[in-house]
């Protein structure tokens, strides 16, 4: 079955999507820590991001730095953070976080609440300062 | 003036060190989230982590799936998480930390404390594992 990550990247579940090429796909996080909080995924399904192989973990990582300037070109913030969980959706996925301070990364704080209206334009705002 | 992490990589410094190759560097964290909590730097000094040059940024990801492969052969866990916050010191470095839960990454959190034998007998173990 597929995972939530590809019904996302197939567009059957829809998605504030920042960023797409042939192999990973960016959009917003739904239960954001910061405002602009992004997920990388790569198009093919892999529960864990050590076992992606080398080729396409490269290029997910290059990638993952064309939106992480992206994001920085949008949000006020000193740098964007990164953090790879995984314990929840069985599909590696790279979390890109707006940063100011050093204990800004921290699931376990309460997650940011925004509109529909709000998350389009967030999203919008970071696809205008993508270069591909 | 050399930053913390050059020190380190030229031996200026001590560390406890898990592995190494022409352009990466991977020792254990002295302020450990968990118990196998490592670094892994770029020899090359860059203050942050995306504006590491493409070729280096790839080179490091596969180095640190290779240094996490051997923490998880050494540290009983779920996965390693991966986390780049970078506020401290100004030459970037990816944490990889063996996890369990997902609030497991949060720099807010006390840290462990180990005895340098203790440091140096993890270092060890995780260097038996690792394969270049």
């Amino acid at each position: 079955m597929a995972t939530l990550f590809t019904k996302i990247v197939q567009g059957e579940i829809p998605s504030y999507k920042i960023a797409e090429d042939e192999r990973s796909y960016a959009f917003l996080d739904i239960n954001p820590l910061a405002k602009g909080h992004t997920l990388v995924v790569p198009k093919q399904e892999v529960d864990y991001l050590f076992d992606v192989e080398d080729d396409l973990l490269s290029h997910l990582t290059v990638f993952s730095k064309k939106v992480a300037k992206a994001i920085e070109a949008t949000i006020p913030c000193q740098r964007v953070g990164v953090a790879v969980v995984g314990l929840d959706v069985p599909h590696a996925h790279i979390h890109l976080i707006p940063i100011n301070h050093i204990g800004d990364i921290n699931f376990s704080r309460p997650k940011l609440e925004f509109s529909q209206e709000e998350f389009e334009n967030i999203a919008a705002s970071i696809r205008g300062n993508y270069t591909s």
